[in-house]
């Protein structure tokens, strides 16, 4: 493919000679002579200097590059788009595998692809071109949309249902039971979770992730939210829109996540909490109480992100403001010992020279 | 159903109408006229005012509701009731599917479900009643209780032995290989982990769960316990009856969880610790030493959870602490040096003061 | 067996009778008088002496012990042994189940073992004497050496490619696409992930663990590398030789982690950092920055071990400090106030009285 054809697909200005031809795309470091590259901001822009690749995508045109460059308004997007036309997706060869196990009452849109060893229950519906690899569980009244990809060793259970075009990667399971007992003296009886799962359109959920179902009504992603490997979400959670959720986070019971919201890896978000629209939460967070739309918060009782940073910067320096603290006092005490300085109207007891007793433990 | 006959399978007081008719079971901001709702404790009176639910169920009389109520002592037993009552488990339809790979040596109870895909090795054995979901693993030698339920794609490995109505949820690993080298230069040897995994009766395990085997002996989960999804339980640890382990949770090797004990959501607990009966473990702890039984302890470097909350409280003032501790000891320095406090026995050396040595630490 | 063949089975040397006869391996406290126990260091003397095994392994003679001991550099090593001698794996017997789904174009070696619902895609090659276990998913133009255990369900995604000797524990998901996205307005655009995941010999990966292939390139854990269970890797991470990565630990996208490192339970990292050579990371740590080689770790925001010991000795004492510290404040004005110290350059305003607003709610 030659640049010029290139620079048209991704919608690009092409600085340079558009008869250069491209192969393959390949990281900067990497990249050979034949290999188209891209320096996604401005920091980039010296290893695309040192890079072999033939040209370049840029935000920005280089200056003094030797090479042609086609700049684009967002690379990042360029990029997907460039790795799409040099590894198309295979395409599809609709059918159904004589090892997999339908039920009669499921109805299977048209060019759809079950692979061998899929369980479809009955009623299950599955949206026309959509595919399901090996090893899937499809419960009893399932609904899939189109355009679908379930990858190998998914479970949907019973009843969840699911928009168009969602990707769900490999041993997810989409409508567990969710984690309530009520307890009767010493032991826990189980709450059954007649509830469902909803999935909207442009969802992308990651490997071995599990969603609960609700105890009553659903637990509920919407439209183009991605989530990440391991992550638990627990029953009637409420996730908006667009937002992204990073590998292992834990969202707790009835929390809502609000629309473009962004969890990073490891947060932990307490039963019933609120996280508002377009909020940020930074990475291993405990989220124990709402955040506010837009804010920014982290932290194991999460608070402000510049509060937090700046917490962090003076926690190494605790133990040296412990010492300096022993020091004042007794530079204090000396002091009024001497005379220089003796408050008549001075308290009889000094307190909080006791240390507490459990910090030494600890 | 009338609410006469519900309060009593709820065994409950009814107050008010009993011949009003419940279709159904809402949470209270969304119940219909036909719906009946719980008030779970005072906290929700308010809203079981508001709601539009035709009858409900409380802890004690609501004054001033113009609705039947019916009062119980333990309102989320009576929910998990109501639940079932209105979402009666489907009965399974006993029966061996002919796409399932069952060894001519297991032994099958009466009433058993086995679905399409489930592989069942040689020598294992299944109580009563109990229903295998498709693809799932049973391994040589294991055994199974009766009235069990063993949702889609479990891996129950060679040898382990579970007691009767224990619950499964989907993607569960019980008794995969615990995590033991023996270091031989820079390389590690696996140290073969030749033991097995006991779960009791009514445990119930959550999605995606890991349960590791014994090295040697067993890992045991008693009676009663609950673990919700994506818990790590590793060799050889033995968690007591009752107990309850959130979303996350990671319990590291030869712990010993005491009955009755909580741990909340991503709790780590170092190798070898022991959590005394009914202790208490708040969220994303780190466990490192022992816990007393009874005690509710909190915080990376788990303390009470007492002096937790407190130090969460402090943390974010500790740069504005930071900050006055340099004014306090530029205010000394100015006193000193402006000859009004002039100790002539003052020490050459400030320093004094034993930095906390390791002793302190632990 | 009796003790002197074993003692030369594990290069030891014997001090007693050579002529007792062992039947097993157990643990200390419940090894009875046929059983080989082991005291790995000097602080399992005291039990050795209590314990009625009939024979011990040691790493230097216990005096005054009334049994026969075998004396080994490495007693971990020798339990490795010893537990492999007593519990020899069984022999895998060849052969490819009827009810497998094996593509005409994949190629087995010798001795290969597929087990029940195994699904093997176009073009993948599987090594001699290689076992696959009932429900995995091998999809096209995958490659595993020899002498591999794939234990149930585990997915192994296109492309990967793995050494010989690999263990996979049960449920992981190899290859799966890496969490990578443009984003364009609200919305988020998948970048393809068309790398793959290469996994170098005597790899062991624990259950429901997830491994990303690489957005361009591959994801590399290198060899000797033991990884445990509910682990994730991210995309274009590369893991070195012999490295320890515990439960439930997450590396985030581009990372590099040297050989031999040892990354505790529930580590974070974030994307692009690389941890050096031999580096220790404590549980729970938070990894924001590169790690040198060698050094020890730990913290939130990661800091060097021995000052992170510190600064958790003196967190449960901040509360006392932050009172102390208003009461040298209220001192030092006293004296002000008093005329005692009256410092003519004393700045008018005495700042920092403003308490951090967020501090007040927790």
């Amino acid at each position: 493919m030659t640049l010029a054809e290139l620079a048209r697909l991704l919608g690009g200005e092409l600085c340079g000679d558009g008869g250069v031809r491209v192969c393959r795309v390949s990281p900067l470091p990497e990249a050979g002579p034949e290999a188209l590259s891209f320096a996604v901001d401005d920091r980039y822009f010296p290893a695309a200097r040192a890079s072999r690749a033939c040209a370049l995508v840029v935000p920005q045109r280089i200056p003094d590059l030797d090479r042609p460059q086609i700049v684009v308004k967002n690379p990042c997007l360029a990029l997907a788009q460039a790795l799409r036309i040099f590894s198309p997706e295979p395409e599809i060869e609709p059918g159904i595998s004589p090892l997999a196990s339908v039920s009669d009452s499921a109805v299977l849109g048209l060019g759809v692809k079950i692979h061998p060893f899929v369980y479809i229950g009955e009623g299950a519906k599955i949206g026309a071109r959509s595919e399901i690899y090996p090893h899937c569980y499809l419960g009893p009244g399932t609904e899939i949309g189109e355009d679908c990809r379930i990858y190998s060793r998914v479970s949907i259970r019973e009843g969840t249902r699911m928009g168009s075009r969602v990707i769900i990667q490999d041993g997810a399971v989409i409508g567990s039971d969710g984690f309530g007992y009520a307890r009767e003296g010493e032991e826990y009886r189980k709450i059954p979770q007649v509830g469902i799962v909803e999935i909207e359109d442009e969802v992308e959920i990651g490997a071995n992730v599990t969603v609960d179902r609700a105890t009553l009504g659903r637990t509920l992603i919407r439209k183009g939210t991605k989530i990440d490997n391991l992550v638990q979400v627990a029953h009637n959670v409420e996730v908006g829109k667009n937002t992204i959720i990073v590998a292992q986070v834990a969202i707790g019971g009835s929390c809502r996540i609000g629309d473009g919201a962004v969890l990073a890896g490891q947060v932990a978000v307490a039963d019933h909490v609120e996280i508002g629209a377009g909020a940020q939460v930074g990475g291993q967070s405990g989220v124990l109480r709402d955040v506010p739309p837009g804010a920014k918060v982290s932290g194991t009782y999460a608070m402000p992100l510049f509060d937090w940073l700046r917490v962090q910067a003076i926690l190494p320096r605790l133990p040296a403001m412990w010492k300096e603290m022993r020091e004042i006092r007794e530079k204090l005490s000396r002091n009024e010992k001497s005379g220089r300085v003796c408050s008549p109207n001075r308290p009889k007891k000094i307190r909080s020279k006791k240390k507490p007793s459990r910090g030494r433990k600890t």
